[in-house]
């Protein structure tokens, strides 16, 4: 639905189900050419390369468990196709090494869909942080509570539930792989702090279960700031709450997920000032994202294609030649990267009895 | 954007200007094939009649000024196409009458794009009436303030505002024309109610304008409940706050536009409960037009688009020869008619000086 | 309890019930030298007029059912005591036209427990308007809703209700008597604005009742700006839901006396300000009337509070033979007859079929 | 003013400086008997024992700095008054443990006004988790940010400020001395739930300051549960947030201490709801400790107030020579200890590096 919202992005083409048939079906509903549904990632890269240019995929988007993130899109990009892939960017943090040095030498697109970063209040915070208006950060409270794993529904059945918590298929992290590096990436894009070193307390809450459902952690940023990020799938009642407060010298912000449309900023001295979306006095950042007016509601959905209108202006100056306009505004596989080195220490210092770890290197 | 979503539409042809050349841009601006961008709706009609069944439109959108809906209606429905068109109906009562009469002989599908009825809490709201969790209804109270209007924009040249205000294109009223009309419509679609009579005050509060920017209205229901409507254009700093709050015997409800997630119901003697979008407690209906998970927000599109699901599922059964689903839910040419005799009865009780005046009958 | 809070009144004397005994028995609950409960107001003025001044009592605070507000105020004003005043003022206008000529003629202190313009954030909204940060004002919505009498208890016996329902008790209204005229002060402490008419819908819901116990009312102002004014007993859920919102043409205000530390500010180009109590930043008037830091709520009590403060300060200065300070603000026999011109042009505009009523004359 | 709400506890005496001068003429101020304005608390216990039994104060009420609460609280508990005393207890845990051991000597009534535990919400929200409502308690967030001391107010001569930042007058911490430990005991007060272990990163943001001005933990509970603590002196923008999130295995609740009249409880499978203080669905004591209608807001002077109220029905008792009722409900000088024990904890814990330490035994 997000791809679809602007009208610039049309599926032709895909593989469905490693079940060929079950492949073949949804390619059906899709009301795709049959010829373009192929029964494995490994086919449609093979028979897409025999179309000729111009009638090629212009990209892949990768929407599979963690698992498979990178074969399928080495598979892709050492066929020379651009990529968008959910996050996490891989498997475990070598991978995504590799996966970040392949990018760079094909030189291809690679988006990641990080995408509460497309919201345009989220630019805004991003913008008052670069613009000073805040001052000096000092602290970041960043929290993602969920509630939907607090019965054992990866043990019925529940598909999405069960890869996120299998580490053969999520990897080494449930709840910070799934949820908590929204969390980080969404510190980074707004306040561009870089982690110095963390501790993380991980918790399973649920019986049975492999990965954590539970992480809280403690933040110390390079330059001073400190913070509390915590994510947790066992949080009863709460729906995808991410929230996030960054405080400053001058000022602090706060923006919920589940409200986006505001922008809460609050001064030691000053009435507090909400920001809303669709007006003429907010930055230009904030209304280049922006599709309807004030008052009337945006939501996820327009976040989510936020990510693909700009990877989609990279993909489309990439397929014709053009160097990639310098404002386009996606995650990439470094901010995949990025993440992978968030999860890799966050698991390190958890395994110690959460103590203090530094960030890992790329 | 809101047709696009889920890809069962698709934009194939129009006529986008009275400018041949204008049109002609935009329809190159939207990839359409050249030979079906119009400069007319007249020739629209016309073309698209001459290409074989199964090649034409499907239906059409009407999305223009209001002095225009009815002979684009008229001119599409005769020559047998769907028609789904922008509220208010028509220019005027009687062209609304006739257009009634002339759907019910096509038996073409129309539908009126009261857009805010898609909201899936909407229809959970009219769930809760319809069950009987608040009683008997007794008063409603329904706003919908904007400040858009409060400077002569209108005269400066802003498109929107000039024709919206112009008794020339948009019949006898402004705001309640605009969108008075939809708190109307919200609240028929919730309650069930049918009003008997209104007192309206209209206020021109920017000088030189010609229709009224600020309504306020006493209603009295057939069965003795009682309302207070108002519609303001120059209620600054509002955006597109539509309220409403229904009050019964056993309970209440309340449900804010710009916060559309959440329905939130009052009781005399029990916790107040919010019902929140995407949860499996929510009626069948609430379920239906719900795209994504709860926490992940919906807004003004989805709930446009909901209005588009349904209008299109009775298109394809037109289209096809089939019957009407019974259950599709989207406001009709009926509906549009209520809505030009709420306007008609607002009017004529306004220019009376707000006395108290009986609704019209269609 | 808000006389208390401050130290500065001490309760020494009163007359509790018109039964002797129960007045002897709360006095008793209460602490008093049993020599100064009395079995009936009339024994408690001649009483204390016996005790040599400086002993006697210095204001009453009558607290009684409509009926008796003026027969006991004009008993202690004519024998040379203060006097704080439920409101309404009077049993009806005739009566309250007396006690305004009267409080006139004796010069004493006359306050009236209007105690929603006793919360700072209300006093602030005052000084916005009379700074003209709204520029003029052009629309004032107002609201008071409350569910407390959706069921019958007046007849089953609660005393509250039992008085506040009965003509005999409460005069010729309920529902605006009792809580429309706060909504009436409410705006007119915070807008200044006369009304010119009003149109007014009363209905009486609960069967058997013999007063309305719910009100919607147009309003026209002096100067051209239009208002909404409601009030509901059998809003079901809703408790003591006054809200205002004050449009202007530079800015608009929102005040709940629910949520009463918060005020909204509006406006039609800049973030939206939200003005908390206790802070440096506000106006001198909202600090005066503040007793403890931001972010540490005040409420109801407080706001009652501040009405006596100020009482108080005038009271002592009368009682010392001082001119009254010119700033002490608080309701005034005056706005109390303002409130019994509103009640009795309500009452004719209802009795008229909701017809459009020049506002009486005192 | 708290004391003052209820009209049971009656201001007679006190030493309100160690300037004598500067007591006396407070003294004076509050209407007292010069002969009972003590300049030195040595000379109120002396003086106040020579009065005759009856006569002399029923307890004493110590809101000093950290520093004096113990000696002060010493000398009145040996000389037999029953006392109430600001938290934190003590300046150190030796005398925290010390004090303890006397009070339990002494059989006096001692109690400690961590007031945010007076809130009927509060009060709501441990019925709630006592009868299980919650399920079992897996998580906390409790948080209690402030920004007032985001500049150096403290060294510019702001006497509040200036002992809280002084370890010579707060102890070994200031943030988590003040106000951490309001919500450490607000979580304990409404889970029951005990620490095990703590890891507790300091920070001193402003320069010069000796003291932490911001504090991050994580929390082990005995059983298994998890939980986030923080407090903030320089969190821009912030008043008092106090804000507490419990989760268990069938609901969680919220409250806010800003908007204290509403209790959020959230299910994985129904819709929220609110509680809402003054309602008769509420339990026992929730209403116990209400003193006005729903929808007429309380706030913190009225929860203060039930701290005192609490405090005085078992002084009364003791110095009536009654057992101290069961039911009393209020901090007392185990709570203090606890207090003690987990700054002592945190102040280790925070020494050492953010380093995991174990509680502290009393």
């Amino acid at each position: 639905m997000a791809m679809r919202l602007d009208g610039k992005i049309e599926l032709v083409a895909g593989a469905f189900s490693s079940n060929a048939e079950k492949s073949r079906l949804s390619g059906e509903d899709l009301l795709l050419d049959p010829n373009r549904v192929y029964p494995h990632y490994k086919t449609m890269v093979e028979r897409e390369l025999q179309l000729p240019v111009g009638q090629r995929i212009d990209f892949v988007s990768i929407v599979t468990p963690n698992r498979t993130h990178v074969p399928v899109a080495k598979a892709f990009l050492e066929s020379g196709f651009n990529v968008v892939c959910d996050k996490p960017l891989a498997f475990n943090l070598q991978e995504a090494i590799e996966l970040e040095q392949l990018v760079r030498r094909t030189g291809k697109v690679f988006a990641l869909t990080h995408n509460y970063t497309g919201y345009p209040m989220v630019k805004e915070a991003r913008e008052l942080v670069r613009r000073g208006e805040l001052g000096k950060l000092m602290k970041v409270v960043v929290e993602y509570p969920q509630g939907w794993l607090i019965n054992p529904i990866d043990e019925e059945g529940q598909k999405q539930a069960a890869w996120r918590t299998n580490p053969e298929q999520a990897g080494a992290s449930s709840c910070v792989g799934d949820i908590g590096t929204h969390a980080e990436n969404l510190t980074r894009y707004i306040t561009g702090l870089e982690i110095d070193e963390i501790c993380a307390d991980f918790t399973t809450f649920v019986k049975g279960r492999l990965l954590e459902d539970d992480a809280n952690l403690l933040v110390r940023f390079k330059g001073g700031a400190r913070g509390v990020l915590y994510a947790s799938q066992i949080s009863v009642g709460e729906e995808n709450s991410l929230t996030i407060r960054v405080y400053g010298t001058k000022a602090s912000l706060e923006w919920h997920q589940e409200d986006p449309n505001d922008l809460i900023v609050k001064y030691p001295d000053a009435p507090r000032r909400v920001y809303r979306r669709g007006n003429a006095y907010l930055s230009d950042v904030a209304k280049r994202f922006t599709r309807i007016p004030a008052g009337h509601p945006e939501a996820f959905l327009e976040a989510f294609a936020n990510i693909y209108v700009e990877a989609a202006r990279a993909i489309d100056a990439e397929v014709n030649g053009h160097p990639i306009p310098a404002d386009c505004d996606f995650p990439t596989v470094k901010d995949g990267l990025e993440g992978m080195l968030f999860i890799a220490t966050a698991v390190q210092s958890a395994k110690g009895g959460a103590v203090w770890t530094k960030m890992a290197n790329g």
